[in-house]
């Protein structure tokens, strides 16, 4: 069975829900999952439709004409997805594996839907093995304050290469520059060891050491240029206490960093996640 | 704002959404809310929808003709209620007051939306002062083997006197009788102190504590004939371990049966439930 | 039974605990329970010990002078209680009165140990009606600018009148002097209804919504004069999504801190808490 | 540095732990961690000291006879440990691989200490592949109502042959027999897919399912005959809804069984765990 999956928001008005509905319904689309959300203080509206394609009377690459008026009668932002469609992810990262590790094993298991890893790109050359274990294409780009320009280039030549769509960030231990975060707008995935907006930056176990919390946590989060300020996918917790040590609490972390970025992954290939202003709408 | 709540269920088929969504669009609602859940194994389909009366071009009380026809087609169980119109609550208790309180000051505190706390019952005195401190009638029957017949009868003479919607056992440690359920299907929220269908019946506390579990639970559920099998609405779980004694067990579980009964009484009065076989929908 | 409690912070060094359990043994007493943490980073060491003052061969009187060797020995800082003493309570409140409401009614319900709550102190007049009905000393005294200086003055003659051991700060949403909180170091327990380090400082919530976090929390900790940044005793934290406005982020965050600032309050008055830098061990 | 681990439990009474820590004291031994606990209803104490033998007086194959005269006076049981002795592990599995791949790769980043794991067995070829690549042993035992006793032979001549002193069930679907069961008492860790004691027996997501419960469970504990009724190690929990087809909940439950399987193996290997009755005492 092929899906629709239909994501929408605009300025809040009546009937959007009727229209959208309707226009599923009057081409004989049946209706597998819909959920709206009203900002009222923004005045926002938010929708993710999902229909079967299953005598749909509109053919799959009409859909998209079909809906134009609709949305510019409501002033939509939308994107239209198919189920069948395959994401082509790079996973970067730099010596921490056990990201990485999580979301291939996640992979092979088929728990991450329609996609495809196609690269892992590095700084270091930890991963080379595991990629070439698991016939993955590997790229080393070291980078140093000199060649940082140069890295990026070389990495965006390899992401263009292989058609890639989304990138996540499993533990990447480099500031990605404006420019290069520009061609990836809400398609760069980062999951930082800390409960954001507490303890940016570097080193957040060492830092939730020193403050003596109670409880640690992680988050996955949309890449923009300000650092670990972008929109926040997930996050989870999970208590400590006096007898954790740095390493205690960087090895709890690691459990709580796999489930927070596999979840913001999954829920990105499923289509279910909107961005606005600095923040997510997810359609759990 | 007085809003519409419409609760369905039905057969799944092609067409709902779009139905309900269009019926309220064409007389000019605005739609706050509207979910649905398929269950596919089952084949049912559930809705919520929620709509502004401001404007709407039906008179209130002549939308439940309105939407008949609808209901008809789609061979749908429907539920109409209107926000401003009080669901009218008893609270049953036997000793513990610690739900009791929980209740009355979240209530005293605006947290029970669009209800009226009509009556305590107990087969106890413990509550009589305190109901008479909070002005609300305080109906003492005990129960005996002998005379829990009795009990019921005048209590349901009370609960009839009062216009009582909805029942809420905050702790009552005695048996309904099946009859006595059956005037109030779905009606009556029970708060037990275990994670079901763990540790059914008399003494949750120390059976956990014989087992030697890890975490203890509290379940609030809609009553039925069975004793403590009823559809579940909520449960939630804190975690415990061997320097917990049995008290310590009665203590860290006051907290979870306050909360997990007072989530459910909540969604009950926000029309956020629906029951279906044994089971139940949550639109939270 | 007497119990009595030995709280030690000492340079770490061979032979402690084994000096301090023999000291018990020696004089008849039996060991309740002992634990012990050692800061190896730092260099510290940490014990609690609780016995039975039943059969104890030194009179309680004198058991502070015949630890004292001992404790010179070790360089030890350290406390001593006996289970019977009551910790003398001022609660400090301004209008938020849910924190208020809870830890009376455990106080009632007899799960704060050891304690008499003697005072509920105020910039506003909401809880003086509750205090009279509970039987308990209200001190009303605004806060401006201008007469912070005299409030606190009033305030500190209050609490030495009461001989008041112990200051929590029930969303007491004023500013403490440096001079004040040095008359109760490490005796000002404060609930921050976020989870610290992030969002310190007024209106957590509001922070947390624009941030838009997926996770909220609370925070008790011990008061210094560096706004909201004193050792964390216990924090807590809830997922809430996107669905969730201020409102019900208010609603959500004070079933927090209520739980919060409860085990704060309940492990101080059981001599639970060292603390050493900026932060807390916790002998739970 | 090498450490000695004690661990204790004995009928509670006065001068145990004084009499521990004095005998580790007068030793020259550096006390590392000191843990107690009694239960009051059962007259039970219990107790686990860790110190460095750096320094200590008394040649560690010396240490148990040294303790013994201890040991009986206080009628204990007691087990002697040193941290550098590794335990030998096998791992039993059927079809599911993602406990088995998280142990694999937890025990690949040093996080299972002092530990060899030397055999895989399965009464499937699903994991033979794997065991390879990983340079384990493999056996392979296909289980049948007639072949089971032969099976049993096999693997327990294999885990003779290989010294194994732990054996862990990562979803093995086969259930031992009793004698089998007795070479191996308090030292076989079984993964169980629910939270017991709710759901025993077979398919327990689809029992979860089918109560339409709201949380869901894994536990982790020792084997005895009888059938999911050992003593309890660890368990966790997590929510779900009525969104979640069987398929989630075995998605959702797998994250939680890696957890809590790994922890009860952790801390068994760490010497944290103690049986008594049918529950646990975990010095954590």
């Amino acid at each position: 069975m092929i899906r629709a999956i239909l994501l929408v928001s605009c300025p809040d008005q009546k009937g959007i829900t009727a229209a959208v509905t309707d226009f599923v319904f009057r081409h004989g689309g049946n209706i597998l999952h819909a959920a709206q959300h009203t900002d009222a203080q923004a005045g926002v509206f938010f929708m993710r439709i999902e229909w079967d394609m299953d005598g749909f009377s509109v053919p799959r690459n009409e859909v998209w004409a079909a809906l134009r008026p609709l949305a510019e009668r409501f002033r939509m932002d939308w994107q239209l997805h198919f189920s069948d469609e395959k994401t082509r992810l790079a996973i970067f990262v730099s010596r921490h594996m056990h990201c990485l590790f999580d979301l291939m094993s996640r992979y092979q298991a088929g728990q991450l839907p329609n996609c495809e890893i196609k690269l892992i790109v590095s700084n270091h050359l930890d991963a080379e093995s595991l990629a070439r274990q698991w016939g993955i294409g590997f790229l080393h780009t070291p980078v140093t304050v000199e060649c940082k320009a140069q890295a990026e280039t070389a990495q965006l030549a390899a992401l263009k290469a292989q058609g890639v769509d989304l990138l996540v960030l499993a533990r990447y231990h480099q500031i990605l520059s404006e420019s290069f975060i520009e061609h990836f707008q809400d398609r760069i995935i980062n999951i930082h060891h800390s409960f954001l907006p507490a303890f940016a930056g570097s080193s957040p176990y060492a830092q939730a050491y020193e403050k003596g919390v109670k409880i640690i946590g992680a988050t996955s989060h949309y890449v923009i240029a300000a650092l670990d300020q972008g929109p926040i996918i997930e996050q989870d917790t999970v208590r400590i206490d006096h007898r954790h040590s740095i390493s205690d609490l960087v090895e709890e972390g690691q459990d709580l960093e796999r489930r927070v970025l596999y979840r913001a992954v999954r829920w990105h290939l499923e289509h279910k996640i909107l961005c606005y202003g600095n923040k997510t709408v997810i359609f759990e």
